[in-house]
């Protein structure tokens, strides 16, 4: 069934007044009186829902729904500026594979500048982007999208998280393999992880020094080397794997 | 150090003769005498080369390198045909995750129909994109590539595999998240493992019967609704994650 995600509180009968919603709803899915979506409001519960009035863009809640989907830990993803449009393919496939947000820095080794114009564009086209994933995948929450105009900014934010990760491509080289497991088999759930990622180049050895005095550990994410758009989704299947399946 | 695939066996000194492999080795690198590089022949073992002659394409192998970063289990990713150029994203993808082979077959469910010549083309575009994931992510094979023209001919394969894996969206729905954990810390290293995945429209009823039929189980890949070119990804980091960091 048809899901969309409603930027308020939960409240019975409801209106939906952002155009976009508005546009697919009626315009794209022409819904009708009695028709059944589930909406999903600010406290991530789904509710089956039908078309009160399709003029005035009104829904009667009918019932709250079980239906949980959501990881058990809150994994960010944050990733230096890549190049191109890779960060709108990364915004897609961490949506679908459970990422609670994502974040991009501007890392050291990032060769995209992208000042507070572009940055007010790139973040307005990521928000579309993950909100469509997120209700393709019939997530329980929008993952929050934040570009980071200042690194000493995203610096300021490590202190919110259980637990740091550095993906480093020299870890995997090096045939690290075993922090990443010992630390999922440690964490608990509701917890805050953080992956950090580098750009194409990689995250530089100041940046490590940096991130590992703020707590961050490096591991490896097997023998391979993936490009930077690929090595997260690598991150959130395994803390699937360990966590919904394993556990 | 740059890497490229020789199709032949070993032997000292080499010619290479690929067009495109000596064009990227002497045009765009600019690869001169003395030039290290690591050449994969068809032994998958990854042999430290220098550059003997690069008017004649010539190479001295200097030594064989240990470096294997293959998966311990060659997984075999079965696709069913999907829309647009999808099937070239998850070639990449799942050649930068290890993947031994990704084949394509026409599912009931494919909106897409390929024939001959349309598969000719198809087969390679996709030969050449997973070369190239191929030596970017280091591997020490090439990936094999199948496009299947008749359901028929991928059914007669299946009986070449240990274990058969269908990724179900209703097994994941149902909150089925066991089999696949269990099934994997059974796999013994060498076995040949395939992954079957629908095209957008999922995999059809009488489809499941006939690979249960042939011994494959349908498992969930966790609780979010991937899109048919995430849920491989996802599959290739979970043994990655069972057999190379947990293990």
């Amino acid at each position: 069934m048809q899901q969309y995600f409603v930027n308020s509180r939960a409240e019975n009968p409801v209106t939906i007044t952002d155009k976009d919603t508005v546009k697919h709803m009626f315009n794209v899915m022409r819904l009708t009186e009695g028709d059944e979506v589930v909406l999903v409001f600010n406290d991530h519960i789904k509710r089956l829902a039908k078309v009160l009035d399709s003029a005035a863009h009104s829904f009667e809640i009918i019932e709250a729904l079980s239906d949980n989907v959501e990881l058990p830990v809150q994994v960010t993803i944050a990733s230096g500026f890549p190049k191109g449009d890779k960060l709108e393919f990364v915004a897609q496939k961490v949506t679908e594979l459970g990422a609670a947000a994502l974040w991009a820095f501007p890392a050291d080794w990032s060769v995209v500048k992208w000042d507070g114009k572009k940055l007010a564009k790139r973040q307005e086209k990521l928000d579309k982007i993950v909100l469509g994933a997120a209700e393709q995948s019939k997530r329980n929450l929008v993952p929050e999208v934040t570009l980071i105009e200042k690194k000493a900014d995203f610096l300021k934010k490590l202190a919110d998280f259980d637990k740091i990760f550095i993906a480093y491509e020299e870890s995997a080289k090096e045939g690290e393999q075993a922090v990443l497991v010992r630390e999922l088999a440690q964490a608990e759930a509701g917890q805050n992880l953080l992956f950090i990622f580098g750009p194409e180049g990689g995250i530089s050895p100041e940046e490590v020094e940096v991130f590992e005095a703020a707590g961050a550990l490096k591991v490896g994410l097997g023998p391979r080397i993936m490009r930077t758009e690929t090595a997260p989704l690598y991150a959130l299947s395994a803390v699937s794997y360990a966590f919904e399946l394993a556990k």
